[in-house]
């Protein structure tokens, strides 16, 4: 039978940090499952990267703020292309259930 | 403030097709939202892709299967990679509720 992972399988409750699993790596895309339980960018220091990347929110809640665009928060189904080279900070996520994010990197 | 597409909105209902919408379109990667509503694969007329193809299945539940591997019922959270140039065919997805893919094609 053919054998299928499940993304929302053993999902932390509560973690000191944000959980990144790899789920396809490619050398020109990766699929990452990322699980929040209440962290969030410090406010002196967003993330900034290198390439693009495509974020889905599977599960849970959070807010997320992009320089330039502003903050909003994002449930279940809400997806963003957060653009190379710009500021965003993940500014709230629930402590009381896993937030599941599927993220792209587009390398 | 952010603009922020959801990928739950707008769900057809009844659809005579299967519903694609390219949600991102990058040169080696493509993002696409497939929404079944009872269609399922001819069994004389499998897929058979050019690329490697990662399927995420996001709502509903469908029937997968998967020359060479076998097939079996599909969750919400279920994740598979279709190997490029190998038959597969959804075999069955229920008519009376939308049943939401992602999908990852490999260009």
């Amino acid at each position: 039978m053919l054998a299928v992972p499940n993304l929302f399988d053993n999902l932390p409750c509560k973690s000191e940090e944000e959980i990144i699993t790899e789920l396809l790596s490619r050398k020109r895309v990766r699929i990452e499952r990322i699980v929040s339980t209440g962290q969030s960018t410090p406010e002196n220091r967003p993330f900034i990267q290198e390439s693009d990347e495509w974020v889905l929110l599977l599960a849970g809640s959070a807010s997320l703020w992009i320089d330039g665009e502003g903050g909003r928060e994002l449930r279940r189904g809400d997806h963003v292309l957060i653009p190379a080279h710009r500021a965003h900070r993940v500014t709230w996520t629930p402590k009381n259930e896993p937030t599941v994010w599927l993220a792209v990197p587009l390398l």
